[in-house]
């Protein structure tokens, strides 16, 4: 059912560096015959990207999390999930062409980009409603 | 590649209700075989819901969006996109058993549920970087 719209391009493959990974840069390169959907996408500071975990496997339905505690894994952030998809905040710093520069993105190069959305306050932060 | 993990339960079945569907209560009904999965959830206060917009068909990539504003799909929130997936922040009410009680979710009857995480300031709200 889901094809990617494109790929993160990052100097991290390392998947034990994500909390590093938050502060770097990297690229969102969308697909050519996706490009128009990208028209005045710079209007917004911050985006959601839905990726794919694409180097994860399996998960565990409850287990220790951060700090030893166990939680499930629906109320955990871990990529080894049921459905591996990730979901991150970013800040768009660049728009060129097809290519979205942005901070923030916590996932690692050559990931599969499902979506773009413009980060919402209303929709997204709970206090804002 | 994604199996849906539970599906929506609710009282909206038109799509031209969703500014309405928002402030109203549905339930996230896990399949049993995820039960676990929902381990201590209730510790989190808000929850994202990555679901599937099951009715979309088709999509614009660039078209007058709301208020009549031009903008590719990816600049909208729109539920018609190359990939039909949703992305709310619910607010928890109560869980029993594989069942999630949410406010503020805006998917109709029947939307495939394919993750559920726990909302994080941290990662989801740009400002709290």
């Amino acid at each position: 059912m889901l094809e990617p719209i494109g790929v993160v391009k990052s100097n991290f493959t390392d998947p034990t560096d994500w909390e590093e990974m938050r502060k770097y840069i990297s690229e969102i390169v969308v697909k050519p015959e996706f490009k128009d959907g990208l028209y005045k996408i710079e209007r917004n500071e911050h985006l959601q990207i839905i990726f794919q975990f694409h180097l994860s496997e399996g998960y565990k339905l409850k287990a220790p999390r951060r700090r030893g505690k166990v939680r499930g894994v629906f109320a955990s952030r871990s990529p080894k999930r049921p459905n591996p998809i990730g979901l991150t905040t970013v800040e768009l710093i660049e728009k060129e062409g097809r290519i979205l520069t942005v901070k923030g993105l916590d996932a690692l190069d050559g990931s599969p980009v499902l979506d773009i959305k413009p980060h919402s306050p209303l929709l997204d932060e709970p206090q804002k409603r």
